[in-house]
C-alpha cells in the first residue's frame, strides 16, 4: 500500500519563512518517505516574486498585451522569465523557460499570493531548491528524505492540468525497466517509467488548487536509488519526436 | 489521506475471464472507491489480441519494417490500429488511434502477453470497457465504484512513461476549478485539473511494469461526480497549442 498523507498546520509563507523546517516539524517521518512541496511555497519562501507595480513593461509586451487584452506587465514578466516562446496565441504564452521546462506563461503566477498584486515566479534552480529542503527536513527526521518541487502544468494533446516534478533531491527520477523481462520472460523494451512526474501527480490529489495543502507526503513507495535531478526529466530537443 | 492499494491474487487473463468480478471479488470496497485498471489486462479479457504469423504486412509496412529494422507483422498492426502517424523516425511510430490517444505503437504492445507470439490492442471503446467492469464491479459491491482504464503514454517535453486515463466511468475526469477563488480572493482562471489522469498516475505507481498488479484501489479521493468520458482528455486539435 503506498499513502498519500497531506502535510497541514503549515503558516503563511514568506521570503525567508523555514519552509523546510516547518514541513519537517508537521509530519512523524518514516524511512523512505518522499515529500512533494508544491512550487508556490517554495518559491515564496525564497522570494521569488515580483510586484506587477515595479514592472515597466517593453515595448513588445505591451503590444501582446494589448492584442490579448492581458496585462501588460504580467506579460513582460512571463518574457523576462522565458528562453523561448514555444507558442504564443488566443492569449495563451507557451515558455521555454530557463529551465528547459515547457509551460503556460513560463510559471509565472498570480494566483495564490496576494490577490493578483504579486506575481510568482519558479525557483531559480528547482534541484538546488529540493536539495536544500532535503537538508533541512533530515536535519528534524534524523534520517534521508526524498523531496519533490512540483509545479501544475498543462500538457499538449490532453486537457487539463496534472502536477509534474521541477526539481528532486535523494532519488532517481527515472525508473528504467530496460533489461528486465516481463512475467513470459519477453524482454521490456522502451519502458522508461517517470516515477517522479507520477510521484507528483499523485500528490496533486491531495493538493486540489484552493485547498491550504502545501505538501504532501508519499509513503510505501520503493525509490530508485540515486542523486537523481529533476532535469533529467526534460526531454532533449534533439530527442524529441514532438518538436 | 489518500491511500492507494494494489489488488493482487488476480489468476492470469484470458479472453472472457470475467476480470470485475475477480477484481471486485479481491477487495473490500468502500464507498467513493476509485479503481484503475491496467489496459492490459483490459485488453486480454476483451480478447483484443492479434498473433503475429497470422497477420500479412502490406508493402508499406515491409518498407517500414525494412528501414527500422522492426517485425514488418507488428508495424502493420499499429498501422491498422492508427488513423494518422503523427511521427515515424528512428524506429519509433507516434500515432494517433481510431479514439484519438497519441501515444507510441497506437498502444500495440507485445509484453506481458505471450513471450512476443502475440500483440495486444488497445480496447475498441475503453470507456465502454470502464462502464461495464463498473456494473460487474457494483453487482458485488452493492454501490457505484468509479473505474478507469489506464494505459502507460510517453509524453511531449518529457522523459519518461507514465499512466493515464484511457476509459472512465462513474465520475467527471477534468475537475473544473474556474469561478473559484484562491485563498487570497484571486480568482483562479485555466485551472481546470486532470483528475482521471492523476488517479491514474498515482495508480502507476503501483503498477510498475513487471509487476503482477493488474489493478489499484484509490481510497480516499473525493470525485467530480458526474458521467464523464476519457475522451473528454482529449483535447480537439483546434485547442491544441501544440499541434
Amino acid at each position: 500500500m503506498i499513502q498519500l498523507l497531506p502535510v497541514t498546520g503549515i503558516p503563511e509563507v514568506t521570503p525567508g519563512s523555514p519552509l523546510g523546517e516547518w514541513i519537517a516539524r508537521a509530519i512523524a517521518w518514516e524511512p523512505g518517505d518522499v515529500v512533494v512541496i508544491a512550487q508556490k511555497v517554495v518559491s515564496k519562501a525564497e522570494g521569488r516574486m515580483v510586484r506587477l507595480n515595479e514592472i515597466e513593461p517593453s515595448e513588445f509586451a505591451q503590444r501582446c498585451a494589448r492584442e490579448s487584452g492581458r496585462d501588460p506587465r504580467l506579460i513582460e514578466i512571463v518574457l523576462r522569465e522565458s528562453r523561448r516562446i514555444v507558442r504564443m496565441d488566443h492569449g495563451v504564452m507557451i515558455c521555454e523557460t530557463a529551465h528547459g521546462l515547457v509551460c503556460a506563461n513560463a510559471g509565472v503566477d498570480l494566483s495564490n499570493v496576494d490577490g493578483g498584486a504579486s506575481a510568482t515566479l519558479l525557483p531559480v534552480d528547482p534541484d538546488a531548491s529540493a536539495e536544500r529542503l532535503a537538508r533541512e527536513i533530515e536535519a528534524v527526521s534524523g534520517f534521508p528524505v526524498c523531496v519533490i518541487v512540483s509545479d501544475t502544468f498543462g500538457r499538449p494533446w490532453r486537457e487539463g492540468l496534472v502536477d509534474v516534478a521541477i526539481g528532486v533531491s535523494g532519488f532517481s527520477p527515472l525508473s528504467d525497466c530496460r533489461g528486465q523481462s516481463d512475467t513470459h520472460g519477453y524482454p521490456l523494451q522502451a519502458t522508461i517509467l517517470a516515477d517522479a512526474d507520477q510521484l507528483a501527480a499523485a500528490a496533486g490529489l491531495i493538493f486540489r488548487k484552493t485547498a491550504r495543502v502545501p505538501a504532501c507526503v508519499v509513503r510505501g513507495f520503493t525509490v530508485v536509488p540515486g542523486h537523481g535531478k529533476a532535469r533529467e526529466l526534460i526531454r532533449a530537443a534533439n530527442r524529441d519526436m514532438f518538436r
